[in-house]
């Protein structure tokens, strides 16, 4: 005795997803099949919409369903900076910020050597182009403040200093709304050497 | 600025998986749009094909392709023996050891009134006809040995009592494998209470 073949097959799938086991997968399916059949309809249908129309913004790389994104059309916005972040979801939170008014560049990804992630990979070369377009005078670099996201805004920043761009990262610092006391001692040392 | 419009509709449809929040159901649809594209239509054609072709038994009311399944249609199995369970999981663990050569009875879940499942959602009516078909003389309870599973194996059996049929329930005892000093108490007394 076993699942149903077309059972086995949707867990298998499920299974797929980063973050998702053997389990997990089949909590899922259980779900879908027996309280939410509407569900793995619209979940089904969306898959196939977003893998059809979602490509990349062919300026700034990230996702959009048009050639070139909202953003990157844009004539209101601030043409002379250049911000560099690591996936789309940086960028949504940089805009939410409301305190950016420059354009972006979208890596999908961070430098990662253990899992094959050089700089072709996070599109250097693009990043290059774009930004050595006569416009754009300063690149802020906003990749992460981790291991890998820093070794990608070191890497990022040489090849960008010489074509003669001004470089800066966003600041490291104490998080607004901490308490000293339970900050980290390496941010703290950094807020100390950045003080202003 | 915002992410285009299918991939937002595909993070909703992802987020109403259980166990997956919003920024999980994120990740999800960046993998599969930057690396897994062929993965998205694969899950896509899984879920539409079991939302399409699995469905209950009518006999035992797990899932199955068919209008009766495999191991109900099954007649080398002991038809005078009901194996009770809450899901189709449950039954698969059972078949594993291959110390059961009876027939099961799904339930699709166990009673849990806070969450509005009494025993008509867990399908007692349709136990009682099944239990009752003038072959089966015992009925072996499975459910979990957790308060819900055993309320719910306290429901079937006063049920099925009032019937003039056997009823049972796996024994509850130290696991295999276990060191005493390692197992919680409640489960050392059942089993002190239980020896043999
Ligand atoms: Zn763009
Ligand atoms: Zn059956």
């Amino acid at each position: 005795m076993s699942a149903p073949r077309s059972l086995e097959a949707l867990i298998d799938a499920l299974r797929k997803l980063p973050g998702v086991g053997t389990r997990s997968a089949s909590r899922m399916a259980m779900h879908l099949l027996q309280h939410d059949r509407s569900g793995a309809e619209v979940l089904a249908r969306a898959l196939q919409q977003a893998a059809a129309s979602v490509r990349h913004c062919s300026r700034c790389y990230t996702f959009t369903e048009q050639e070139v994104c909202d953003t990157c059309l844009d004539t209101t916005r601030d043409a002379t900076r250049l911000c560099v972040v690591e996936t789309p979801a940086d960028q949504l939170a940089m805009e939410r910020t409301g305190a950016f008014q420059g354009l972006y560049f979208v890596l999908m990804g961070r430098l990662s050597p253990l899992d094959g992630i050089g700089p072709r990979e996070i599109g250097l070369h693009k990043l290059m182009d774009r930004a050595c377009d006569g416009i754009v005078q300063e690149v802020i670099l906003a990749t992460s403040f981790t291991a890998e996201g820093e070794a990608t805004a070191h890497v990022l920043s040489e090849a960008l200093k010489t074509r003669g761009l001004r470089v800066t990262r966003l600041a490291r610092g104490v998080p607004v709304g901490s308490e000293i006391e339970y900050v980290d001692l390496g941010t703290i040392a950094h807020a100390l050497a950045d003080r202003r």
